[in-house]
């Protein structure tokens, strides 16, 4: 399944790139395929591994912080791996010319 | 914590009433507390025994469908509980007058 | 079209009920049709009246604020009307057991 | 502002790659800075020009469809521009090392 979510702690000031950043070292190095962009990151894997790496940033995050707000949204579709890259390369085929990605 | 949760079938027609009614049966027997609205379920508890809620929530509704996507938000807030019926009663004191909910 | 809404301002403490009253305030003096929930509020109507309403709520909340998080999730389904209350008894009357609402 | 949307349209199959490719079709087209990853797509603008785009595409979605679920997630950050690239960069400076983006 792919998943995109993100993570962000509430009356911590403006700026998130720090926690976002603490997050991101914990994703590299879990092993699970990801892909960062603007709006959040997006993991591919199974369930539990996957929650079981969402959890470890949020408690993460929750340690300096006394309110998170965690978002996850799950596309889950049988049979099919490879989508971070797939979905896109999908689209991109049939819109039939280069778009940014 | 408190979590809203929503699980769409993709390609299983335009009614999602049957899916929605079979999530809460499981939800509903789960002991966890809960609350239904128009745009999803609203649960809470700790994060292990919510997220294995939702994931057996997500694995029935893929049974029956090729494609699932579950839509998850986490308000974590430390030191409180009561947070479904309480984080609404808070904000109607502050408006001062009744609130449609 | 039935819409779930929140708006969150971040660097601006723990508490966000102030500023939730001041979305709801601007919301219950709409005429548009609205459920408040603990994890976000539940609109009904057409888009462009929605989305007038949803802007100034968050335009409001900008004021005060120098970083603004809106989530919004619409379900728009033809010839529907009616749904915040509707979708809920169509579920209700598929598990054929009383629900929390 | 930054903006992620989806558009998807409900009980017409389990492939949507058609439907974002007609979605990424207006948006290509419309002048507005954008970027197509796995799990939706990343805008950069004002409010009305942002909004007149994601009504455009949700209504092309709703004309060959019953029923299409929109998300819509804002990130509204006073006095900030080029922020779909600029906020991948702040993480990865913060993270110290290569991240997959």
């Amino acid at each position: 399944m792919v998943v995109n979510f993100s993570i962000v702690p509430i009356g911590k000031g403006n700026s998130l790139s720090t926690q976002v950043a603490e997050v991101l070292k914990i994703v590299s190095e879990s092993g699970i395929n990801y892909k960062l962009h603007a709006m959040g990151t997006i993991l591919e894997g199974d369930w539990d591994r996957i929650f079981k790496l969402i959890k470890k940033c949020h408690k993460k995050i929750l340690k300096d912080s006394d309110r998170v707000l965690t978002t996850i949204t799950i596309d889950d579709r049988k049979g099919r791996t490879g989508r971070i890259a797939g979905k896109v390369q999908s689209v991109r085929r049939k819109v039939g010319k280069k778009l940014k990605t």
